[in-house]
């Protein structure tokens, strides 16, 4: 294992949090909070612990796959560490494991708070909060590659393992280019959709805080009743961007350099859009006794619609009293999440493409025994090795699903809570049903039901795989005693 | 499509189907029930139409797997509803939907009733019930295949297409041998069962039709409170029986002709046997408390545990009352289900187990990129094929699942209940939770519901595939129109 490029990349993105942590110090100097000064505190603290990891040159430069997942999943637990203290110092948050499961919350984009009474919060944390959406949405290690050339190749490692998606999404032959035409997309929709907030009334911290939740299909509101006390302009244009961002980036890449053919064959998109606009059809027709004009019903449902399958977790409206249909559509939306390569969470859409392509095929080959026939994915043969990952991503998921259910029994609520805590968590959404429904939250529950949630949240944001790494006997040795020598895993 | 063939096995399987409607008459002239001449009747009708549809030879004898397929998939619907005539005019069941769902859970050894006051029926129809138990575990096409020789080859697509897991068990190279061979150890295995319970004092009606129940893993019981009035000796033995008939019946056979190491080497049924004690004391530490003395409350866990993981679906306690860790166990075991192989239902254990090993060397690779291990099952490496037609299974699995839910939401019954429907449906158990927990029953859904159910519970019988075929576009045309025809698509 090569620790000392793990440890580089670590004092890296403490320096890049300790960068971002200085925002709530200039809205703390805004509203006049001596919140800032712990937010100042604490970049202070990341930025020098970061410098001295990075004191020492690594001799060998190279990341190799277990290294980038690893090196992934140690750098998001150190982040939500450090975003995690100015809430505990500033005693907004009493408990550390309470401000821990908020930050993880907030940089995995699920949105599931702790909080009784958001708006209680100072305008300095309700900030950070929100914040943590929009650098968690894209990912951090993104950010950080998209600023320094970490040379010796093999980057592509890390980017694999923080890109949501079953295939990562190299836009062009530079890594560095890559993340950084990601990040410029990003940048232009959030401010866009803030400046359409402004335009219609928001205030400009609302809209700026909205448009980081919207942005990393995040969730988090600065109100109690999340978006229900907004405009319904508001609404639509929080709807319209949650879709927008839960669409694959490669998309608007290829419309940025107007290859807008090639945008158009990306199958996936496609699927998802047909998603959402059948899951409105049915729960409208559904709920339309529910609200007293048509319109009204068809906003309400658009909203909830968007905001599940983007697993951003926003809500306008109690989708918890709906009625089983609507619910049951809701729970599929969940699972089904976004397009690989947006800021959403979920399963993917393009991995329920490829097993239904799977499906298909199997039935075809009862009746055409000797037809070989190649799965054909955004008009290519899909390769063996992504079918077969995506396979194994599905067992996996299960698997932890299984286990987190599990262990979330253990806290003797209902099934409807148990099951959908976890579900909304790996899918990193926000909201449960039942006693999580999107007016609860998850402040009763256990500190050891907190922590498997915080599993769930970082393993479902990071694909699983770098974090399951984590708990390889093998992988924990190598990490703990190999240091910086040479090892002989290295194949 | 091979038309004639189709036609002439569905004949043969009404022939059978007519001399086991023979038995209830038997029943009746003892219980002196008049009911016995309905199934005169209705068995006398089936074995005149069997014989019409076989009257005609087929020029070709050659069955495909898709024929195999489409074969097994007609012949148990014809089966089901020849099989619930008797209930429907005798008038003990008086709708005719509710007969079909009686008869359809009965064959495919599920074991979910309709029935209010099952105790009220003759004995000729409580015989009939649990018969279609022991008709379905182990399958009438097998049981045909043991009978006659169907020349042409290819009859290894009809066992294929029945016998439940991802390989299909031929023991010997001769079809028929092997298929005599499984219902050899079949009926052995019943007739020692309903010998134990008859020694304990069980009256032998009962211990017969609690054989049948057990032996085809299906859960119909005699009484009103299944097997909860029974003695502690009773309930033991059928949790023993339970367990056994979830085996894979290979380790009978290899046993049987002494290679008792090659039985030893069935891995599955170690793991099978491994979570069924898990389970047990994960349980049994979890109700402890609710029963007076320990031996009683092993004796229940133990017996609901069985019931459930061999998809059984008898209770001696209402389990539904347990806290959610023993409930989420229990759904657990609902969908892992008992070996392949044997009579049980759910997944099956060996398909977890390939799939968590394909989990394994995902997690490897990552950490040896350039490792290539083979996958080894029951000592030998696992074929590509098996690991890919397990991964259709479970994504084919997840769709019909999924879908199935979504229809039954329309009844607007709340999460649990309709969840557990469809979960307890296609896995061939019996009970499901809430509405449908063991002391209730599924007279109440729509007729919508029930036919969804019965389609649940027939893919779940017969692995998915025979009966998803059925609505394949190109099969129906074939099925419809080409007839006896030479057709182009057979390659």
């Amino acid at each position: 294992m090569n620790n000392s490029m793990i440890r580089i990349i670590i004092g890296h993105i403490m320096k890049i949090e300790a960068a971002f942590l200085l925002l709530p110090c200039i809205v703390a100097l805004i509203y006049g909070e001596s919140e800032g000064w712990t937010y100042l505190a604490v970049a202070g603290c990341a930025a020098i612990g970061g410098s001295i990891l990075g004191l020492k040159k690594p001799e060998d430069k190279t990341l190799f796959l277990k290294e980038g997942c690893v090196t992934t999943a140690l750098s998001w637990i150190v982040m939500s560490l450090i975003g995690a203290a100015p809430f505990y110092f500033t005693g907004e948050i009493p408990k550390f494991v309470d401000a821990c499961f908020e930050t993880v919350s907030g940089f995995t984009t699920t949105g599931s708070t702790i909080l009784n009474d958001i708006e209680n919060l100072s305008h300095a944390s309700l900030f950070w909060r929100s914040g943590t959406h929009w650098i968690g949405g894209m990912g951090v290690l993104v950010f950080l590659l998209s600023i320094v050339s970490l040379s010796g190749g093999s980057t592509i490692n890390l980017m694999k393992a923080e890109s949501p998606g079953p295939s990562v999404g190299k836009l062009v032959p530079k890594i560095k280019a890559s993340a950084r035409y990601l990040y410029l997309i990003y940048a232009a929709m959030t401010f866009t959709e803030t400046l359409l907030l402004v335009i219609g009334g928001c205030p400009i911290f609302d809209s700026i805080t909205l448009a980081f939740g919207t942005a990393g299909t995040g969730g988090f509101a600065i109100k109690g009743d999340s978006v229900a006390g907004y405009s319904a302009y508001i609404q639509w244009v929080v709807t319209v961007f949650m879709i927008l961002f839960g669409i694959n980036f490669n998309v608007y890449y290829f419309i940025l350099i107007r290859h807008i053919k090639d945008a158009f064959k990306i199958e996936e998109v496609r699927y998802y859009l047909l998603v959402i606009l059948s899951s409105i059809v049915i729960i409208f027709i559904n709920v339309r006794d529910l609200f007293p004009s048509a319109g009204e019903a068809i906003r309400h449902t658009a909203f909830q619609v968007a905001s599940i399958i983007t697993t951003t977790g926003f809500a306008t409206v109690d989708f918890d009293t709906w009625n089983t249909t609507s619910k049951i559509v809701l729970i599929m939306l969940m699972f089904i999440g976004a397009c690989a390569g947006s800021t959403g969470g979920g399963i993917k859409v393009s991995r329920f493409v490829i097993i239904a392509k799977t499906i298909r095929k199997e039935i075809n080959s009862y009746i055409h025994p000797r037809s070989i026939k190649k799965i054909i994915y955004d008009g290519k043969p899909a390769e063996h090795v992504m079918i077969r990952s995506v396979n194994v991503f599905m067992a996996t998921y299960i698997l932890i699903l299984s286990i987190s259910v599990f262990l979330m029994s253990f806290e003797g609520e209902d099934l409807v809570t148990t099951v959908t805590s976890v579900i909304t968590c790996i899918n990193n959404i926000g909201p449960g049903l039942n006693k999580l429904g999107p007016t609860c939250n998850f402040g009763f529950l256990s500190g050891f039901s907190k922590i498997v949630l915080m599993f769930d949240m970082l393993a479902g944001r990071l694909e699983l795989f770098p974090l399951v790494m984590l708990f390889h006997p093998r992988l924990i040795k190598e990490l703990l005693i190999c240091g910086p020598k040479k090892h002989s895993a290295r194949v």
